[in-house]
């Protein structure tokens, strides 16, 4: 690959790495706490420097990540990575501040079908769910992310207005979250789009120091929109090793953006990311092959072909 | 989909259809000739106005096309389409002149290696056999694109200096090429990479008027190069209805852009194209059937999802 920078773009980008947590969670295998502590330890050592490890979802929910506890005992942390754990409300909270976690993410809707099919709320209702959540994390000093879901578009309403994503977002930034995630959960989203709704969130104050983006590949449009992203200066962007995760709510198999095809754009762009691609791609096939199926990142067949 | 423009972009851009060409000819698959001649019918059909139909290479190299003639007696053409078809030498301008072809296509390469490999011939020699090609063409009218192939790296050399690139595509400009589609044969190329050679090609006089890009998905990046490239004001577009079509070179069974793919970023832009998605889907899963696997298309998984 030839490195030629693209001007406007950041130096450096932080890779928010999703897959022992977005990914596992939507896979049907469940992987053994061994395997989930080892996936994680593997990243680690390509160079992720922030690796969201589970979620203290309800074990009926989401039966991939029932082992939490278990997990976050048994994982070796490497200096200066950083594992943030999902927690969907305050019971949740608990188990983190049991567990000695120091960084959370919460998991918004942007619409009122997502909301209630995923968190049995309305968005009014899921915020004031969220207030003492992120409340007494600050309190503690923890950092809070929030993942605004179905950000470009949702399976059961179909357009979602960004005017109603901008509204999401700044409630979420009121409450005291630092980071917000904006999830194209359906993979529907195309660049003008990530580029409109990330300047009408700037307008609203939400700048892109705050932002990260989550795409997801269903449609092939991830890394065309992590580039628009890039562009804005937004420079936190969501992916998943090896590209494991499909979204249930999806019309397809493939979900998450894979780690590897964006590190292959970033690394070709000149945007340093600290990543061992090679490594990482190893990581992915040792994954793909306890999944049992090959992976779909593009990368990771292309680097580890036999 | 939400449509949301995208400044700078052009309002329509013209898709250069190859899947019946470059798609087919890179398959293991042998497809008889009447499923040839309905696969352009129907691409034809779902809005597609440039059909690459054939290639008169010698059968003995690419025996998923010996039938060029046969299907060119076939087809239905429909009003408004241009059906180009690959020529490789003055042998090939023969039989198409013969068959009654109108628009033509060379295939040049950026690198000695692949010249030698693909051409048997240096770099020079291969633009020296293409200038008789090229100059008789012209006299009879005839509209002659230009293929520059491992225009973003070489799978012996690797890097390719952009300046060699632009060399190679100013001599077939200056030959009397009317197109020049710069191919990522290996797909190896990044978006800063896409614009800087656009970028070269406009400063040595060959302007975005002039050029087509023609990305590779083996690593992920076809779609963000694309992108990068309309942002530069390239206006045509290669792509494969379906995604058909790896590439023997490169080290992955994912072949060229999905043409579904880029209509669906192109519509989300806004960008015309002409193209009925649901009605080119359907084509690409109809003809993955034939091909006995799924189309490696992001958008056909997604839209054609039983």
């Amino acid at each position: 690959m030839t490195t030629v920078p693209l001007e406007g773009l950041p130096e450096r980008v932080t890779i928010y790495e999703v897959g022992p947590r977005d990914g596992l969670q939507n896979e049907k295998t469940i992987v053994p706490v061994a395997d989930k502590a080892e996936f994680i330890a593997r990243l680690a050592a390509a160079g992720l420097r922030t690796v969201e490890a589970t979620s203290f979802v309800h074990p009926t929910w989401v039966p991939q990540l029932a082992d939490a506890e278990e997990l976050l005992a048994a994982m070796d942390r490497t200096e200066g990575v950083r594992y943030p754990v999902l927690v969907p409300n305050e019971r949740g909270l608990d188990r983190a501040l049991a567990s000695g976690i120091t960084e959370i993410a919460v998991f918004a809707s942007a619409t009122e079908s997502f909301a209630r099919r995923n968190l049995n709320r309305t968005v009014d209702e899921s915020l004031e769910m969220f207030a003492p959540v992120v409340g007494r994390a600050r309190e503690r000093g923890m950092w809070v992310r929030a993942y605004v879901s179905m950000a470009f578009g949702d399976p059961w309403e179909g357009d979602v207005p960004i005017e109603q994503v901008v509204s999401v977002a700044v409630r979420l930034v009121e409450l005291g979250c630092s980071q917000i995630s904006l999830g194209d959960t359906i993979g529907v989203g195309t660049p003008g789009h990530v580029t409109a709704l990330i300047g009408a969130l700037a307008e609203a104050g939400v700048g892109t120091d705050r932002l990260a983006v989550h795409f997801h590949d269903t449609y092939g449009q991830a890394l065309a929109n992590t580039l628009a992203a890039l562009r804005c200066g937004v420079s936190t962007v969501d992916s998943s090793a090896g590209g494991i995760g499909g979204c249930p709510y999806a019309d397809s198999a493939t979900g998450n953006l894979a780690t590897e095809d964006l590190v292959w754009m970033l690394h070709g762009l000149g945007v340093e990311t600290g990543v061992d691609l090679p490594a990482l791609a190893e990581t992915s096939r040792w994954m793909a092959a306890r999944l049992g199926r090959p992976s779909p990142s593009r990368v990771v067949q292309a680097l580890t072909k036999d």
